[in-house]
């Protein structure tokens, strides 16, 4: 039931639009209530392993978890994303866990439209706990913590030039720090590296108002530190539920999406005019050959079908 | 000459447009060039006096300077900037050097568009060193980010909670970052703090593709560590222009300014529409309450003019 709703809320087809937008109205009048959760961290991290081990304590503790993928381009993805539902594989098994592998293709306004309404149906369907898993190096992570209450970021052990690979500002947007494979060997250089982050992160302005992001270390093969993830996870709601953060940044969420939305298709349908595309194209290669001022330019662009001047 | 041109091309009047336009014409036959400087810090971080100092030195080495202040709005800025020349005395009195104080008012939009056009007068003008100061709170440094060449933090000595204030994001724009007031009592901390940046800044990604930020400390005071500043500044030039960096910077930023500025007036004018106008402020209520889906609410708003739909 709910691959169905959501096979068809992420449809291109125009044949599945009204029963979508039929799906979308329904969830509109009863639209549940989940944790949103983004965690993201470079290839080699261990997220399909940590969210694995986080879903089945979930699952164990009777909730029910939804698992999300979104994955900007199958090129940038160094490591597969959710690629195959068997790397979780224990929790794939369990009734009470929903997976869904990233939506195939598209650019990232499709991909992240989709994911956005595909939280909306799952929310609705009862889960608790929806986690969107993204990877740390494209443009990704702003779009899934516009689309989230709280991100987690997996960072691995010995840092440094290891994170070279990280996205600018992935650690500013991030509620939850966690040093993943605390385990074997690697303890010691873990726990250094969560005291090195704690350091870090006292530069940065918290992503959230007022809450300080905490840095844990876990290890999902030794199942240690996943209880206490969650736990900060629930201390993070209750923090934002409290001072009114958590509705105020979804109602902001909501809004920024939709005017989104109807710019980027205002552009749209304002460049399918053949002559506005035509004009755009000369007026772009004016710009790049420094002939043409940026301002001049829109200008003439929006002067060219009749809109009043600028 | 150059301060007429500017008060021409920042204007909002009417009547100055055609004058305006004819004027960006003209500079984009003979645009001039500049190595454009960004400028950043907290209040308190000696940002004008480290440009005067800057300035001084850069007039002594036979370069004509202009220093340009954008400022996002005066109720966020703690500090004045540059809101009273006086406080740039020794520059203010020399003929090499141009002093342009904020543009008054307005929103973001409208003072870094003005500041762009005036950045390109000062360029065709015979300025070699455009230096631009933001105050390093507000929304502006981004904005500022793009449309500069290269980005200077100014960063107080001790750290830490001080920086507290500072933008999200802020140190992973920088190119270079100064930690300034090295002078007095003051010295031993300053160099603790730039080793401590020099660790912060390991963990971030480099604003510039291969550029490391080189983290200087300075005395606008002594006049200490000021030419080790624009020295860092002409190596990064070397570096970006080396490389093919500075061009295509330039060129990606002058397309997404253009960009942006079509985008922005599309939904202005089509909000500007009174069917459309109601039917909006309609759906967000419906959004904010959480009865509609943002994408069924962009669909119905942009169905509502005739235009294909979604």
């Amino acid at each position: 039931m709910v691959s169905r709703a959501i096979t068809l809320v992420e449809s291109n087809a125009p044949a599945h639009r009204p029963l979508a937008r039929e799906i979308l109205r329904r969830i509109g009048e009863r639209p549940g209530f989940a944790h949103r959760v983004g965690i993201s961290g470079v290839p080699g991290a261990g997220k399909s392993t940590f969210i694995e081990a986080l879903g089945n304590h979930l699952c164990d503790a009777g909730r029910k978890v939804a698992v999300l993928a979104v994955d900007p381009s199958s090129s940038l993805t160094r490591g597969s994303i959710l690629g195959d539902k068997t790397r979780m594989e224990t929790l794939s098994r369990r009734d009470e866990c929903f997976i869904r592998p990233s939506p195939s293709g598209g650019a990232l306004g499709g991909v992240t439209r989709k994911t956005r309404e595909t939280i909306a149906v799952c929310e609705a369907a009862g889960f608790d706990a929806v986690l969107i898993e993204t990877v740390g190096v494209g443009q990704s992570e702003i779009a899934v913590r516009a689309m989230v209450d709280c991100f987690l970021l997996i960072l691995i052990a010995g840092a440094g030039d290891e994170l070279q690979g990280m996205k600018k500002g992935i650690f500013e947007i991030a509620d939850i720090l966690l040093v993943n494979k605390a385990d074997g060997e690697n303890k010691i250089r873990a726990g250094a590296t969560r005291l090195e982050f704690e350091r870090v992160m006292h530069y940065l302005s918290p992503a959230t108002e007022g809450w300080k992001p905490p840095v844990l270390a876990a290890s999902s093969v030794d199942r240690t530190g996943i209880a206490e993830v969650w736990r900060a996870v629930d201390k993070y709601f209750a923090h934002v539920e409290a001072d009114g953060d958590f509705d105020r940044r979804r109602r902001e969420q909501a809004i920024s999406w939709w005017q989104a939305l109807v710019e980027q298709e205002l552009r749209v349908r304002f460049l399918s005019d053949p002559h506005v595309a035509g004009l755009s194209a000369r007026l772009e290669r004016e710009i790049l050959s420094g002939q043409l001022a940026p301002s001049l330019a829109a200008e003439e662009l929006l002067g060219g079908v009749g809109l009043p001047p600028l």
